[in-house]
C-alpha cells in the first residue's frame, strides 16, 4: 500500500530516508569536480549550486540499498551517473541555446558555449574514469552503452525539430534514448553493485526505465503548463525551441488547427502569441491531458516493477517518488 | 641507423608496412559509427572521408606489434583512440568556430554546431564502449584518464586565450594536455595489449608524449608558415581565433614590436594586414626557427625511446615518423 504523504512531498520523503548517502554523493561530487583548471570547478561547482533534484544519483543508492548493499561503492558510481546527467545538461543548454536553468542562468550563458562544451567533456570523462576505478565490467557496459544512446537520441531528436510528421512510436523511442536510458542504467547499476539476482536487476532496470518516460512526458507537459516560478525556467521553451514533443504531436493529429502548428514550426512564427494560442489549443484538444495520461500509464509500469520486493520505507519511498512525477511542478 | 629516406614519405613508411591493419582499422573504424540515426554516420563517414593521418591508431598498431604483439585486439583498441580524437576535433571546431579542416568544410559549418557537439558525444561514448568491449583495466585507466586531461587541457587554453602573460611552461602543460596525452595513450595502450614488460611500456608512452609535443609545436608553426594548399586549412587560424601558441609567446618575450601584439591579442585587431605583420615578426624575432628547434628537442627524446627495442623495419618507421614530425607540410 502506498503511503497517503502528499505527492509533493515524495522525493523529500527519499531524500530524507537517504539523507547521510545523498551528503555523500555531494561530497563525491565536490571532490571528483576538483581540476587544476580554475573554470572546471567554478562551472562545475556552479551546476551542483543550482541544486539539482540528484533524481538519478539517489535512484542508484536507493536501487542498491533496497538490494540489500551495505558497502560504500554506490557512492561514487552514483557520481559517476550524476556527472554524466551534468554533462548532457551542458551540452542540451548549448545545443537548445537555453539561456535559463532552474531560474538561473545556464553555464553557457554566464561563461560561453565553448566553456560547457569543454567542461562537459571534462564530466563525461571523469564519470567515465569513476567507473573504471570502480573496476566492475557490468557497471562499464552499462554506463557505456546508456551514454552512447543517449546522444543517439540527442541527434535524434536535433534531426527531428520542426518536424511535425513525428509520430508517437519514435517520439517516445528519442524519450526513451535521451532520457529513459540513463534512468535505467541508474538503477541497474543500483542493482549490480548489490549483486542482486537477475530478476531483481531486470525489474529494477524496468522500473527506472518506465519512470524516466514518465519524467520526460511530464517535462513535456509542464514546459506548456506549468507555473513558470517554480518550473525555474521560461515556459515555453520547447515550443520556442521548434521541439515537437508529444503534446503537440497528439494536438496537430487531432486536427486542431493544423495551419496553426504547420505555420509555427515549419513556417517559424514562435512568438508569445504564437505560444499563447499553442497553450489553448493543447488544453481544447486534450493534448495535455492525454500526454498526462501516458505518464500515468508509465507509473503503473513503474510500481509493477516494485511488486517483488518486500515492503520496506525504502520501497514505499520509491513508490511515492513514481507517484510524485505526475504531480511536480518543476 | 635512420633509413636514408626522404622525411616527407616516412609516414607512408609505417602506412605502408602497416597496410592490412590499416584496412582493418578503416573497416572498423566505419564498422563501430554505424547508428540507426542517419545523421550519425553521415557525418562521421564525412569525417572520415577526409582522410586523417590516422596517425593515433597507427602509433598503437605499430606499438603493440614492435612488442610481439599478434593478436587483433589492437585494431579496436586502435578505434577508440580515433574516435576520442575525431570527437574532440569536432568539439574543437566548435569551439574555434573553425571552417576548414583538411580543405574542406568543417562538419559543424557543414551541418551545425548542434549536430558536431551530440555527434562528438555519440562517437566519445562508443570509444568508451569499444574500450569496455576489450575489457582490459589498464587500457580503460590510460584511456579514461587520457580523456579527462584533454578536456581539461583544452579548458586551459580556452581560459588562457587572447592572454599574452601565458608563459612557456604553462603553454607546454597546455599542449601536453591536450595533444601529447592522446599520443602517449595510443602508444602505451599499445604496449599493454601486448603486455610488454614495464619498461617497454614506459619507454613507448614516454616515446608517444615526446612525439605528441613535437607535433604540437610543428602545428604551431605551419599556422604560420605553412604553404596554404598543403595544409589544407586557412593560414593564421591561431592567429584570428587569439590563440597564444609558443611562437607568439617567444616572439613577444624576445621584446618584438610588443605594442602590436598587445592590440592584436588583446585589443583585438587581427585582420590579414596584422597577420601578414605578425608573421614577419614571427620571422625575425626568430620565433618560429625557435619553435621548431624546441620540437626538434621532443623528436630527440621521442627517438632515445625507442633506443631498447631491436632494429626492425617497424622501428624504423617509427623513427622515420618522428623525423617527419618536423618536416611535414601539413
Amino acid at each position: 500500500m502506498i503511503p497517503s504523504l502528499k505527492p509533493i512531498q515524495a522525493q523529500n520523503s527519499l531524500t530524507t530516508l537517504l539523507e547521510p548517502q545523498l551528503k555523500a554523493i555531494n561530497a563525491c561530487i565536490l571532490e571528483k569536480m576538483k581540476s587544476p583548471v580554475e573554470l572546471i570547478p567554478q562551472i562545475a561547482g556552479y551546476l551542483v549550486s543550482l541544486g539539482g533534484k540528484r533524481l538519478r544519483p539517489l535512484l542508484t543508492v536507493a536501487c542498491a540499498e533496497l538490494c540489500g548493499y551495505e558497502g560504500m561503492r554506490h557512492i561514487q558510481l552514483a557520481t559517476s551517473v550524476e556527472f554524466i546527467h551534468t554533462a548532457t545538461l551542458l551540452h542540451d543548454d548549448v545545443v537548445d541555446e537555453s539561456k535559463l536553468r532552474r531560474g538561473k542562468g545556464t553555464a553557457n550563458a554566464i561563461w560561453s558555449n565553448k566553456a560547457s562544451v569543454l567542461v562537459g567533456d571534462f564530466l563525461f570523462s571523469r564519470a567515465f574514469e569513476l567507473m573504471v576505478e570502480d573496476g566492475s565490467p557490468d557497471v562499464l557496459k552499462i554506463l557505456s552503452h546508456a551514454s552512447s544512446v543517449i546522444a543517439e537520441g540527442e541527434v535524434m531528436q536535433l534531426a527531428s525539430s520542426h518536424d511535425l510528421s513525428l509520430d508517437q512510436e519514435t517520439y517516445l523511442k528519442i524519450c526513451s534514448a535521451k532520457t529513459a536510458r540513463l534512468f535505467s542504467a541508474a538503477t541497474e547499476v543500483g542493482a549490480v553493485v548489490a549483486r542482486a539476482e537477475n530478476k531483481e536487476r531486470v525489474a529494477l532496470r524496468d522500473f527506472g526505465y518506465a519512470l524516466g518516460l514518465a519524467f520526460q512526458l511530464m517535462d513535456d507537459v509542464l514546459d506548456y503548463a506549468a507555473d513558470q516560478e517554480k518550473l525555474g525556467k521560461a515556459i515555453g521553451d520547447d515550443f520556442r525551441e521548434g521541439k515537437v514533443t508529444l503534446p503537440v504531436i497528439l494536438a496537430y493529429q487531432s486536427g486542431s488547427d493544423p495551419v496553426f502548428w504547420k505555420e509555427a514550426f515549419e513556417g517559424g512564427t514562435r512568438d508569445a502569441g504564437a505560444l499563447a494560442h499553442a497553450i489553448r489549443l493543447l488544453k481544447e484538444s486534450g493534448a495535455l491531458i492525454k500526454t498526462k495520461h501516458k505518464a500515468q500509464d508509465y507509473v503503473s509500469d513503474a510500481l509493477t516493477c516494485l511488486d517483488l520486493f518486500p515492503d520496506s520505507p525504502l520501497k514505499a519511498a520509491l513508490q511515492e517518488l513514481a507517484h510524485f512525477s505526475l504531480h511536480r511542478d518543476s
